[in-house]
């Protein structure tokens, strides 16, 4: 062992050992007959101390940034201590240094806050990964994955590995491909998730399975999305959703106990209709208010009073129209709202327009459709908002319910971004339940299942499949933080009948059915358990307790929006002795 | 939730409580007035009894074999009781059954002793595994790899997840490789090791790093090789080889204790030189002694004596000739003996022949070469190898001696297997160090690195670096536990000059070493620390636990020999679609 102690460790108490330490070299600092040195390692910092005379006082002058070193010496006091570090009472007085490793300067500073930008870190991700803010995210990924794993054995979960190489699946997103030399012209997948395996493990009798495990989709990558990520994926058998609920609101409180000390209360449960209809949005974030109010009929029944030349075309035809209520933000400039509205009407968000109105503190309502509506309109509106002197409403209209809901979420959250009401050091936690079973699909033509082709339909609403299967309800389930989804999951079919008769839902044939899924529905004929489970992404899971906005910087390789890994520089060119093994040509017309 | 209760967990302290149990029809036995079902889950067997004349009497009659029921009724003590079951001593009087789901008849029997044979179970993985035992050698994998992991955590390392999608790695095994959608052209590969990135995150000042991590190598498969395997995979730094010696030997004695209550002594060292010279193997079992006695001395002093036409031209121009003592078999069949013979000339083993000799009650030697030597020559063999009356001598030779070893090895495990010394539930572990730094290759004509290129020399055999490379000793080790080799690993080399200077002798130039590891060799110019790691096999660590001759049983969904998931049926033909969207073309003239 190069050290008897580490750089984190070091107290009072220790004063008069003799030590030995080992690290990188953090700053260096000459005060004419003393050089003090900040020691680095994983577990903190430690300030050396160097008297002019010594051999090791000329050896630290010596020293540059992120020198690897090995010191030995004697606690001693320090004369002015730092209350900043843990070790910050000691320094110790060195009697003998011993480079362990040069280093040339790196090509940013090992700092919290860093000179480096984004792509010069992702090249030198090692180097970045030195900053102890982003290596503690990855201790916090570490604690938080041990901890799942002791919360589910605890439950008797069994932690199964489903291979990586497996087959290309029906239905979901692209995947990723390996071809295969030992079998020219054929190729594996990569898994997008383990959801037949899992459901092959119910049906081999498992019980409870669960697997922390990397899950692959070669997807055109957005913003804060990963060709590889990480799932805590589970199942479980003869269970129901209640069954579900209740083990995995136990696996986040454990996982908020342990990890952040709270207490997590009883998790609310929200239908996926009162989401729509309060946040527009079936993850709401739920740390703050302002849910929406329906004023169509208001809107619509001053309109109708009024002669044909006097309306408000814009409300009068919308089908759906909502507003938020901004407690106390009267005081908004024209400015303000100016940007609000431009903030609505950016192509990612597409309303049209906003409208908006105060409550003055004699409480008349002031608002930018004054011409249209009588201040008896404008009261209503008021009262049905709840809106107080001093409060701002803001209200979105459009033909199509969902995508007017949709808009008014974003301008909600932005609201809530402005007014400080995201705090994410504040958790807010639920339950979204009663997902539909389908959703339309003007691409498809068709029906789509909206979770996935297994998910069960809740019992009392089978007998709409035949007479209404858009309103089914499903047993699907998420659990949602602070307007995140971080997990997701169902109870599954297990009747061959009623998977049956989804398919035909979803527009299969028989034979279409058995040619994508024939091989599970063959498993489940020999015996399925009723069973079902969930899925969490463990990177935003990890990302959402570090308070972090992206999941890349709990990854520690992450690659970028063009899939790549630009440390390692992959992918990269094959040999192309490779591509002989692999009976492969590349197309000579490809983009370059 | 379906039951109330497991199938396991009924004793005769729960008699007349109502209870609801669920699972799969094991076995269904028809009794005149009364029908008993063993019901069969995860965690046990019930013993269910229906009495004529109820409901349930009727419809159990009607299941078949793994049927999925879930039935209510009440615990009663059972008249015969059976001993071999933890539930045996109670039975269910079932008032209550229902069918969950039908199943067809299995294609075999869901019993330890199945009548089905490897390629009808591998297709039916998912009903294989429902078999107790091959289930419980997953349960030991989950035990095994949360109790690593609990253990690891006490210690200090932080489990990081290093991508699966990297770039081709130099110097190693062949890649499987995936070619990149949004790089045409370009391709991933999948991991072999996460070697070079532990190495990195020990240049991140991670300190102590581990994953229980997927790899992946597209090697021609041998029995019990897997295209997808698992590692622990593990690096430290500021290490030196005796304290990764003493975590990890730590490590295996946590296992040892909590998986199978045995108290694992202290771990002996055996240098490679004397694995080899004793065992002819740098993975002995030493459950059992038979170690080698080298007695080329005494058969060419002896042939030194004799006129040139009476030699015994085998020996008198062996390099090496060594001996294994079989206590006890000098009563082995001349078929016996001749069957030995063939064992070693098989082509795998590929021995020219083989000499024996008894020692007969009266301590007389009678040989297979008594025309050749004399009794006192044999008498002097007997006695160089601790010979007693009643043992048997077997003596091969060769003109390599590393060869012959291994054909000795090879018979030395044989006599092991046949005279009952390889017990799968006696373990005998031991680390084997101070492997060789290079080994010759006659392919490519130079050095090859023994373990792997960054691996460190012993310092005191560092000037042997000029002089002598191949008698330079690593600092290498292995952990083996019955003559497999479970882990591996070295101190890897963190100086500039050294690394240079090992590449010298691998016959790398200074540019083909930059092209080659120039990646992590420039990481290295930023402060890397001393470090050293080693993984373990964890299929193989968990197939000695489970007393498996092949880690196929406590793999999930293993591949066979070709490859191929037979259950998945991947690898698979692509869509055109996906082939286009790669930019790929399959070669026309590839073989069919």
């Amino acid at each position: 062992m190069y050290r008897t102690k580490t750089c984190g460790e070091l107290r009072l108490t220790n004063t008069g050992e003799t030590v030995t330490l080992a690290g990188w070299v953090q700053r260096i600092r000459k005060m004419g007959g003393m050089t003090f040195i900040d020691l680095r390692d994983r577990y903190g910092i430690t300030q050396l101390a160097f008297n002019q005379g010594t051999e090791a006082f000329e050896q630290a002058n010596a020293l540059g940034r992120e020198y690897v070193i090995q010191v030995t010496g004697t606690v001693i006091e320090r004369q002015s201590k730092n209350a900043q570090l843990e070790t910050g009472e000691i320094e110790i007085d060195v009697q003998k240094l011993t480079v362990l490793n040069a280093a040339v300067t790196p090509p940013f500073t090992i700092e919290d806050e860093t000179d480096g930008g984004d792509d010069i870190r992702m090249k030198y991700r090692y180097l970045d990964l030195r900053r102890s803010c982003v290596r503690k995210n990855l201790e916090l990924r570490h604690r938080m994955a041990f901890e799942v794993r002791r919360y589910l054995d605890q439950q008797g979960f069994l932690e199964v590995e489903t291979p990586v190489l497996v087959n290309s699946t029906p239905e979901g997103a692209r995947d990723f491909v390996v071809p295969s030399r030992m079998n020219p012209g054929q190729f594996y997948a990569l898994p997008q998730s383990p959801q037949i395996l899992k459901q092959l493990l119910m049906v081999s009798g498992f019980d409870r399975y669960f697997q922390i495990v990397k899950c692959f989709r070669d997807e055109d990558l957005r913003a804060d999305r990963q060709p590889e990520f990480t799932q805590i994926d589970c199942e479980m058998s003869f269970v129901e959703q209640e069954d579900v609920l209740n083990v995995f609101e136990g696996m986040s409180r454990h996982l908020f106990k342990t990890i952040l000390n709270i207490d997590l209360p009883k998790l609310p449960r929200m239908t996926w209709q009162d989401a729509m209809k309060y946040y527009g949005s079936d993850k709401p974030d739920t740390r703050f208010g302002m849910t929406f109010v329906e004023l169509q009929d208001i809107f619509h029944a001053a309109e109708a009073k009024k002669p044909e030349e006097e309306r408000f075309s814009v409300f009068a035809t919308a089908k759906y129209i909502g507003g938020i209520c901004a407690t106390g933000c009267a005081s908004y400039t024209r400015k303000q709202l100016d940007q609000l509205t431009e903030f609505v009407r950016r192509p990612q968000i597409g309303a049209k327009g906003m409208v908006y109105a105060r409550v003055e503190q004699d409480g008349s309502v002031k608002s930018s459709v004054d011409k249209f509506y009588s201040q008896d309109v404008l009261q209503a509106v008021a009262k049905e908002m709840n809106a107080q002197a001093g409060d701002l409403l803001l209200i979105l209209s459009g033909e199509d319910t969902m995508k007017t809901r949709k808009q008014l979420s974003e301008l909600r959250l932005e609201m809530g971004r402005q007014l400080g009401l995201r705090d994410p050091k504040k958790f807010s936690c639920l339950w979204v339940i009663d997902f539909p079973m389908y959703e339309w699909s003007d691409e498809e033509n068709r029906l789509m299942a909206m979770h996935h082709p297994f998910t069960s339909p809740k019992p009392e609403d089978i007998p709409l499949m035949d007479t209404d299967p858009a309103s089914v309800r499903a047993n699907a389930y998420d659990m949602v933080i602070n307007g995140v989804e971080v997990g997701g999951g169902s109870i599954r079919i297990h009747d061959a009948k009623l998977q049956e008769k989804t398919f035909e839902i979803l527009g299969f044939t028989p034979e279409q059915a058995q040619t994508k899924f024939g091989f599970l529905m063959n498993a489940f004929k020999y015996g399925a358990p009723p069973h079902g489970g969930l899925a969490y992404g463990l990177d935003r899971f990890v990302s959402l307790f570090a308070g972090l906005d992206s999941i890349r910087d709990c990854i520690a390789f992450p690659k970028n929006n063009q899939g790549r890994d630009v440390m390692l520089g992959a992918p990269g060119e094959l040999d192309p002795i490779q591509l002989d093994e692999l009976q492969l040509d590349i197309r000579k017309s490809r983009p370059q």
